[in-house]
Parts: structure tokens; sequence; C-alpha cells
């Protein structure tokens, strides 16, 4: 689906234009045409490649879909894949990354961008390059950080709520009982922080090409913005290693606890059962047969040997209570 | 056993030809032949080396087989070993990874594959490969890439597969008493996440000298071919690894669902032996042969002393229950 | 909030001068112009940015903070972000680290530095400084030095009360029934050293730029001291590499610790349960009611069952001390 | 001991030659010799460090042994450590791997090898060297290769063993009991690996000096030859490396197995108590000494308090069996 | 404290010579002065400084102390800091590791070092460089490597131990009850192989600057020998590498055997269990006290009942220990 086709000069929006005259925009100097397309049909994909001699490879990747993030040079093109990442309600309630696409290809004075599986567009992006025209001037190379900036966002605030996950777990973590919810909430917690990790790092090894040394062509000029995104990428990539890292320890210490506390039970199950087995032995010891028991004529055995029980039970009671068994 | 031997020109196929004038065509410019070899004999593997000047450490390569996937060059040829991964059924109805291996030999205008333990072909290689004539021009480069791309591809279900075996044990995952099969699984599922690794790896590194920086010269010219493979490596690499490290994670998960189940059990353990101890304690006393127990006596001792009994224990229960020991 | 604007001179400090005379100053060669801020309002900064000709994404991450160290360079001037680190008591009575922000710019003949949420200011640095004329005659690029190197030393005592706490734990690790705060210690000691960690490793990545090899302008003529600054952080990094090695190692000791004293309570549990049950099976042998049972006659039967269930038990007692299970 | 000591001549033997007339055979032209020598005494690598006019340090290497494998250049010369691995029946029974050395000195027209701790000698090395007289014209380059190259090809069965003992603790790692000699068998493991780990990887960086790139002068014209070594020190690498990993996992795995085990043996313990003390309570009650218990009097009484007790605990029986406890 | 300070001249010793006039020998061409001082006042530190232009910034090293190992250049000289690590005995009986510290000022014709913390000293050293004249003659280089060589030889004996301390844990793993002195010795060894590593590691990246490539001037000519010190940094490196590995390795089995243990109790636990129960059962049964109970007439009910319970208790013990669990 064609979401807009607009032409621009010297950082200005020309007009929106036709598909059919993309190629005459195009080859004009100090013009280029920015194309946004949506899940588009095979059709109007091919007429794309036509239109901008995009490469047949760079094609089917952004036709197939399902890549991982990457940069491509394509002679004097390039071909980026992005993958923005939403919150969506799964059917069951809980919260799930879904895991977009946008192919991006660039090339001196055209971009097009291919958005696939996700519910959120780039309008914001080209209200905000029409807005900074000096920067718009560069062309196509600032389309593409405006585009790369505004995914690498829109990664934060999900990051944030994973930390704020890890952090309501770390809460729980030494409270009795919390042991099966905490594991649960780990591993979810950990699917997701690899599922953004899958997103970031090769995304920051890919702009990582875009500044310093030796840049593609339609880039030159923009280095101090392909690096600022580039940082962000480091930031983004070190929580997420930081994150990972305090996840693997609390997996640990959660270990530590379950076996904590099955020590705690198996204490209180020793604790009570000397309570109940030691009067139980005295019980017994007086249900003997014997001719000649002597307790048996006293007038109180019966409530003496009942108090000798209490009396037992009580002092075991505080002994355990006192090694910390009850 | 010979397969096929065919000689092309201009991207053209000229003719079926006998082995022995491979030579002869081989000599002629723009010209190439194409041979395929499924476990050749000893002679069969001689004779292949003398037409075609093969050096005498890669013959041994592909004559013992049991490589891992790399690649060589000596002087302008190229020496290639691949790995094909095929599912097939064990004797015992589980389902194996089985690990053959293609052997590649690519001069100037010659490729020579040899085939060993695997159970598909190359005919649909060969098929494309005539199919797209202006690619086929490029010579024994393109057939080399053709193998490759069509090896890579065929990983890509494999690897599907372990995913969906991944996510159905995450379903198991917290679930009671599934842990001794789920343990099964991610052991399962690393060995064959290894083998696939042991392939994937390796051809990844080779992949990578064929494009960018210094190229061999019989693959000049196609290098964004290469490279389209070798991103498809990457991504099974960064798959692979991700199944690893989540499949980690739930070997400790797991065992600490085992350690929880344990204190679970205890718990019970506890709490039954509780509800029928105290009741024998009673029993106990009320079975002392004290003289003057007045209880013993009384009309309704014997039903008051089965109703305390019952009394206590639903107290027990309730009181287990509401702890969530029971 | 301005903390200070001053006017230095071939090492000597001139004057302290208005904002609105800092590009005059600025302009004079062997002249050098240090401002410092703390927490600014947005006026504030952009009559700076105005003043130096500060870059709009170097200002736009001195505006929103929450940076990780970095050091990054725009044309002449640098752009640095440093994090100094620093105990607090949190609200509930526990030590805590809170991580403050100081942006610096440093241009041939400025130096802004912008400090957020830290309540140690850099009187001391410039104190220094103004002593060392001989070293302030490098002019910013010292300053610079100055200020990261009074930020670096001040992770010392941090790390050492780190490795106190590792040393605390270490010495109650193979106590008994310490296992609980153990665990929490060590958890605790993770989070504290993962952000110490953050903190260094980007700032020591980043002053490796500025020394050997090619370096920034300003900074020529310190190298040696650059070097110096990357050797504490190396130390650091090392130092805290190292706690983190042994930190893992005693999380997995003490899950040792727990199961072995797991072990120990259950054996307590058996002794003691099989004291117990053996007299009370003997009292049940004797509460049988078979008529013909001679020991009911006996003279000396009760006080010799008595005498048996002890000697049973004493022997039991000896036994399971012995074996060190009770 | 002095092994043997011949003289070659392009690709010849031209004589077995006398230890003082070493130093002139060094100096013809096209004429290199090769010296084996085994455990030598002091005065024996003496006279040969005069003869060749070794370096002092490799010199020093070789006399003192228990070196990792290496290789050094002295000038023009070169000192390779090789160290062979032997599987040896230790005095327990239990096979054990010993590591031997082989120090190399080669110089261009000479080998000198000395051989400690080894029970295998080269002298399949030397006869194959002599048959392939086209390689052997390379001179001491080539006698070089076929010494590591031999080295190297006697880890492949060590290393199968090894991974032969993975699989018969693979196969035992889910059965039931097994997990005490699983443990140890896999501690073996570990041992035997690392030790094979030590001696693979530090000669395959060593190797890895011998093609591509600047090579030493003795060792041109063999690229290829040794490029193949390289290749298998991969190999060996590579598959170290799957078994390490599968053995951690396996460890891992195992301590599941054994907590699954004490679960299953506590789910046991659980289900027979409660089959046990649910009759003693039954008979604890029949034992109470009141007055008024009409059952006392009932002629079936007894019959039917048997059959009480003998039907829950059927019950209980067919309960703890369907919840999978019994 | 000044030890020596001594003149030396092509090789050979001129003379012990007073501080004052280091200056003046410092000046003649072929000579250097050799000077150890141990822990110096600041004072002669700051005397050694003038009189050899020492770097503030070395010397404000040299002073604090509490380094780690490092090389550094400045202009021509150089600045080595090394760690010997000797064994003491701690107060209270056990083995420690003292880690003392030498600086290495090193210049063009002179060598001071500067000792802190250790009980040995260097005068084998200077005894074995006065002996070697000819290496002597490369002057402070020579003595610089003598000195580093002398630190690390002494490393192997404390690794040896460690060695000999993992080994004497190995034997003892697998043995029960042994759990707790394993693990603490685990443990125990851990702390001491990191104290090595982390005087190793920065050694071995810091005497690689020595050889190969650029060298500092002071240093050139000495590279096989720096390198031949570099190669028993590599060793010491790898050991440590390998006894962490299996110490790692080693602690898991330990966990595994407390889980076993663990395991065995509760099985020995459950065994007795039931051969006490199952007796009291039927005493219990046998103390019911219903009225039509015809074992209780039986001449031999009593003996037939004593025999009933001791045959079940043979059965049951037999078949515990059958299944291994008596």
């Amino acid at each position: 689906m064609l979401i807009s086709c607009v032409a621009y000069e010297n950082g200005k929006k020309l007009a929106d234009i036709p598909v059919e005259d993309i190629s005459e925009y195009v080859k004009r100097p100090d013009c280029f045409v920015w194309v946004a397309l949506f899940e588009p049909t095979r059709e109007e994909l091919d007429e794309m490649a036509e239109e901008f001699e995009l490469h047949e490879l760079a094609v089917d990747d952004a036709r197939s879909g399902h890549q991982r993030p990457k940069l491509e040079e394509y002679g004097n093109s390039l071909f980026a894949v992005l993958q923005p990442v939403e919150k969506i309600k799964a059917a069951d309630g809980t919260e799930e990354l879904l895991v977009g696409e946008v192919d991006v290809f660039v090339g001196d004075n055209y971009v097009l961008s291919v958005r696939h599986r996700t519910q959120v567009g780039f309008s914001a992006v080209r209200a905000r390059a029409e807005r900074e025209r000096e920067l718009l001037k560069n062309g196509s190379g600032f389309v593409l950080y405006a585009l790369i900036d505004s995914v690498v966002d829109r990664y934060f605030p999900i990051l944030d709520s994973l930390e704020t996950q890890l952090e309501a777990v770390e809460e729980q973590i030494f409270v009795r009982n919390a042991a099966r919810s905490n594991i649960e909430s780990l591993y979810e917690l950990k699917r997701k922080l690899m599922t953004l990790k899958h997103v970031v790092d090769p995304l920051m090894e890919a702009v990582g090409k875009l500044y310093g040394g030796r840049v593609p062509q339609v880039c030159a000029g923009m280095s101090e913005y392909f690096r600022d995104v580039f940082d962000h990428l480091q930031r983004l990539h070190a929580t997420i290693e930081g994150i990972r890292d305090m996840q693997t320890t609390a997996i640990q210490v959660n270990l530590g606890m379950i076996n904590l506390n099955e020590t705690e039970v198996t204490k209180k199950l020793a604790g009570w059962a000397a309570i109940i087995a030691v009067p139980t032995l005295i019980a017994g010891i007086y249900g003997m047969n014997f001719k000649n028991m002597p307790e048996y004529d006293f007038t109180y055995g019966y409530p003496l040997s009942l108090a000798a029980m209490l009396g037992i039970d009580l002092g075991l009671y505080f002994w355990f209570h006192k090694i910390k068994w009850l």
C-alpha cells in the first residue's frame, strides 16, 4: 500500500507526486523523492524496483521480510533493514513484544521505505524532516538518519519497562514463597531481553559503518548524527547486557532461596515431628501391660503423665524456637 | 558414481560430455565444465584429479570426507567443503540430524562437486543455474554460489524446527511434573543445536572471504551474491546463539522448578504427617493403663475423643491449606 | 546555576568575568575561559551554546543528562560525559550509590563543565589547577585531565568499600545459618559493582583515545597524564572484574553450603527420629494383649523394658554421633 | 641417546653419518642433516648445540622439557615444541593420557628432533619422508611439516575416544541411579579434554604462523601443507570445544537428575509412610481403654477393623500410584 | 633504604659509588649505574628523581605503591611495575600469598629498582648479571630482563603448589562427607589463583611490548630474551586458566555430590523408618482391645507375632539393600 510519495528540493517539499513521475524527478539535481510503502503487493514493489533501479537481492529481502537489522551497500546505494519493536497485548492479557520490519532503500536522490508488521508509521519522522530544512538539505542521507533515529528512540521505553520488571523481581527475590513467580518473571524477562538484543546489536554494528573511516557516499556530511545514533545504540546495548547479567545472578539467587526454603520446611517438619513423637512415646510406655507398673496406681499418675508430656513439649518448642527451626 | 558431466558456454548448456573430453573443453575460453559425483570410487576421483589437475591435499580431503566446512585456495582454484544437514528418522522413531558432505573444486572453467552421505542432490541447483542464464555467464563462481546458497537455504527449516522445539519446552517449563521430559528435550535440543552450529559457523567464516577485500579470482563479480549468503549465515548464527542462550537459562529454570517441586512434596509430607500423627498421639494417650483416668468412664468418652481427633485434624487441614502446604 | 566563570592566561588566573564577555576573551590568543554550571536552566545552556558555538547534538546530551560516559570530537572541540559516583544514605538507612553526571565541553580556549545530580563539586580541581601553573599553561587540555582525574580518583574509595563488603561475606560464607544474609549481601554487592562497572568501562574506552596514536588537538602534550588516568581506570576495571569473578564463585559456594545444611538437617531429623521411634516400638510390643506374654509377670519387667529402651537409645546416639549425623 | 643421524641430498638419503661430521655436511649446499635424539644427556645436547650453533635459550628449553607447544624464530632457524599425547594404562587399570614432548630445531639444512617421555618414535615419519622424494626436496621445512603432521594425526584417535566417552555418558544420563558414575565420568572426561586442549590450542596458534602472510624462510614453499595441518588442528579445536560445551550441559543436566531423584525418593517415602501410618492410627484408636466402645463387643469387630485398614491402604496405594508417587 | 648503588662499564663492575656521584657516571658513555632501594623515604626517592631526571607521574606511582604490573614509556626511559608473590604463614597457621611490588626505572644508562613489601631481594639477580658479562654489555635493558625473569621464575613454585592443591581436592571430590572441606579448599584455591592471575596477566601484556614490532630503545637487542620471559608468562597464564576451568567444574561436581549425598541420607531415613514403622503397626494391631481376637489366646501368639515382625523386617532390609537404599 502506498503511504506517500513526495519530491523535495533544497530541503523544501516540492509536491506529492504520482508514482509514474518518480524517475523523472530522480533525474533532477538537488531534488530527491521519498516514498513510503506499507506491506506492498508484489506489483507495487516491482514497480518501485524499476523506477529506482533497485538490486534484485535487496528487493528479495524486502519482499520476504523476516530479516535481521543490517546495512548493505549496492554500488552507490544503500539497503537498510530496521526492526521497530512495539508492545502489544497478547490474547491472554500478557504483554508481548512485536518485532516489525522497515526496509529502507537509499540512493543519491531517493529514499524508499517499506514497512511490515508495525502499527506505528513514520509520519512524525516526515513532519520533523520537513521542519528541519537545514538538515533536510543533506538529502536522502538525512532521511535515513531520521528513520533510524526514530526506530532507535522507540527502543528506550521498551527497555525501561524491562528494567522496571527486573526491579520488581529484585524487590520480591528474598521474600518467602515468591520463588515460583520470580522465576517465571525472570524467564519472561530474559525472553524479551533477547528479542531486544537481537534487534539492537546488529543495528549497532550496521550504524557503526556510517561514521568515521570510509563512509557511504549518501551519508557523507551526516557523520556526527550517525555517531549520535550509534551512541544511543551503545547505551541500549550496555543496558541490555547489564540487565542480562543481573538477571543471570537473580536466577542463581532464586535457586538459592528455593533451597533455603526447603531447608526451612525440613526444619519445621523435624521440629513438629519431635513435639508429637515424644508424648506419643510416653503414652506408649504407659500403655504397656506389665503387671508391676507402680505409676498405674498413683492417684495423679494420669495428670502427671500429661504434665510430663506438656512440659517436655514446651521445652522442645522453646529449644527449636531458639535455634530458629520453628 | 558420476551423476552428470556437462559443458556450458556463455551461460548456455552445450552438451553432456564424456569424462574423457573434459580436459579438452576446459581449454576453450568462455567454456566451463560442471561435473557432479556421488560417493565416487578411488579411481573416479583419481581420474578427475588428473583431468582438472587438482591438488593432492584437496583430493585427500574429498576422498576421506568427514571434514568441517572450509574454503581453501590452491593457486587460482578453490576447494570448498560444505555440509548439508538433513532430518532423518532414526531406528527408534526419533528424529536425528544427518550431516552430509559436499566437496567442491572450483577452477576458472570447471566445477567438480563430490557428494557424500546425503539423500538430496543438487539437480535443482543445476536446473536453476540453467534457467538464470545472465548469472550463469559468471561461470564457475556462480555455480559455487548456487551450491552454497542451496546448502544454506536447507539449514533454515532445520533451525525452525529447533526453535519450535524450544517453544514447546517453554510452554511446559512451569508445568508441574514435566521436569524430567523437559530436561531430556533440552539436552536433545542442545545436541542438535551444536550439530548445526558446527556446520554454520565455519561456513560463515569461509564465505566471509568471498566478498569485500581481496576475493579469489573465480568469485570476482559475484560479491553481492556471496554477501547475501553470508547474511543468511549470520542470521542462522544469531538464531542459534539465541536458542542456545535461552536453552541454558531454561535448564537453570528447570533446576529451580525441580527444587521447588521437592519443597512442595516435603510440605505435603509434613502436612499429612501432622494430620495422622496428632490423632495417633491422642489415641496413645487414651490407651494408657493408669487406673485413675476419669474419661474412661464417661458415657461419651469414646465419641468425644474421636470428635476431638477429627476437630483437630480439620483445623490442621485448613491451616495447612491456608499456608499453601496442602 | 552558574558556579563560576573565570578567564586564564599563560597558566595564571586573569579574572572572574561576566558571561557576556566570554566570547571576547575566547578570541584572545593564550587565553582560555573556564565556566562551571550546576543543573543549568534551558536558557543558561542556550546562552553558553551561543557563546562557545557548541554543537547542537552535544548540547542536547548535556540538557537531557542520563548519558553513559563517552568522549566525542566535534571538529576541533571535544565533548566528554563523566559520571561521578557518590555514596548516599537511602531513606531506609542502607547505603546506595548515586550516579551523577558531568558534561564537559572543551575547545581550544574554553572549558565548560555542566554538573548534574552530584553533591560534591569541582572547586578542589580548580584550586589544584591554579596551583600547578606549569601544567595549567597546557590550557583547556589540562583542565579536562584534571576533571577526569578527579572523577576517577573518587571511584577508588567506592570500590574499596565493595572489596571490604566481599571480604565480610567471605568470612561468613562457611558459617552455618548465614546463607540467607550472605546471599542478600552478594546480590547487593553485585548490583553496586555493576553500577560502577557501567561507569568505569566506557570511560576507560574514552580516555584510551586521548593518548598514543592520533590524539585530539586540545589534548596534545598531555599524553602521559591521560595515560596515567587510563592506567587508574585499568586498575579499577581489573579490580571490578576480580570482585565479580569471586562473587560469582561465592554465590555458587553459598548454594553448596545451603544444600550441605539441608543434608545436615535431614541427618539430624533421621537420627532423632530413630531415637524416638525405637522405644516407641518396644512400648508398642509390650502394649500387646496376648494372654501368654511371660515378661508381663516378671517383677522387673517394667524397669527392664525402660532400661532396654534407654540402652538402645544410648547406643543409637553414640552411633549417630560417630558418623556425625548428630 | 642418539637415535639416528642421516644426511640427505636432493630428496635422497646420502648416508648415516657420525655426529662429528655433521658440521661438514651442513656446509654443503642442497644437503641437509636430520638428527633424532631421545632423552639426551647434557653432553649430547651440548654437542649438538655446538654443531648446529643453536641458540642458548632454545637449548635451555629442550634440556628442561615441560614446555607448552610453541614455535619460535631465532634468526633464520626455528625452534618448535610439540607435545605428542599417548594413552597409557595407569597402575590402577584406568586409562591416562601421557603428554610427551618433542623439541625440533630447524635450520636451512638441518633438523634436530629431541624426544622426551614418549613411547612412540618417529621412524614412520622418516620412512614416509624418504618415500616422498619430491616433497623431501623441500628440505628441512618438509621434515618439520612431516613431524608436526604425525604428532597431530595421533591426536585424532585420542579425541575420538573422548567423544565415545561422552556418548557413553549421554546414554546413561537419564537413567536412574547412574548419577554418581556419570558425574565421575564427566569430571574425568573434562580433565582429559583439558589436557588435549592445552596441547592443541597453542600448537594451532604456532602452525598458523607457517602459512599465509610472512612465513619463516625454511618453511617457504610448504604453505599448503602447513595450512592442511592447521586445518586439522582447527577441527580438533572445534571438536574439543564442542565436547566441552556438551559436557558442561551434561553436568547441569546430571544435577537436575540428582534433584529429580531426590524428589522421587521423598515422594516414595511420603507414600509408604502414609500407608503405614493410617492403619497404625486405627490400631491406636482401637487400643483405647474407654469403657464404652461398642465396637469391642462386635463379633466381627477385629476382622472388620483389619479390613478397614487394608481397604484404606489399597485406596491410598492406588491414589499414590495414580499421581506417580509410588 | 639504599641497598646498593653500583656503576658498570662494558659488562664489568666499576665500583660501588656514592649517591651524589650518580649523575656524573650517568654522563659517561658505555657506563651505567644500577641502584636498588628498599621502601625508600620520600627524601631518598626525591633525590633519585633528581639524579636520574625521572618523570613526576612515575615517581608518584613508585611512592604510593599498590599498582598493578605495567610498563610505561616516558620519552627514552621506561617505568616498569613488577609484583613478586611470596608465600607467607598467616597468624592462624594458614598459608597466604603476599603480593609485593618492585618499581623499576630504566634509562639508557641507569636502572633504579624500588622494592616494597617483599622479603626476598634481588642480590641473586645482581650476582647473575655480574657473572654473565657478555649479556651485561647490553646494559640497562639486560638488567630489566634479569629482574623481570627473576620475578617471573618465582611465580612457578607458587602456581605448582596451587596445582597440587587442586589435585588434592580432586582426590577427595568423590569421597563421601568431604563436601564441606572440598568446597572450602576450592574457594581458597580460587582466591589465590585470582591473586596470581591479576599479577601475571598485566605483566604478560606489558612484556609483550618488549619484543617484535617497535621495541623501546633500551630493550633493543634483547628481543629473544624478552620473548622467552613472555613465553614463561604465557605458560603461567595457560596453567592458571586451566586450573580455573577445572576448579569451576569441581565446584559444580561438588554441588552434585552434596545433592547425591542428600538423596542417600533420605533413602537411609526412608529405609529405617519402614523397618521400625511396620512392627510398630503390628504391635499396634495386637494392642487393640477387641473382645474377639482369637490370636490373643494362641499359646504361641506372642512369639509368633515377634517372629512376624522380625521376618518382615529382614525382608525389608534385604529389599532396601538390594535397591541400594541401605
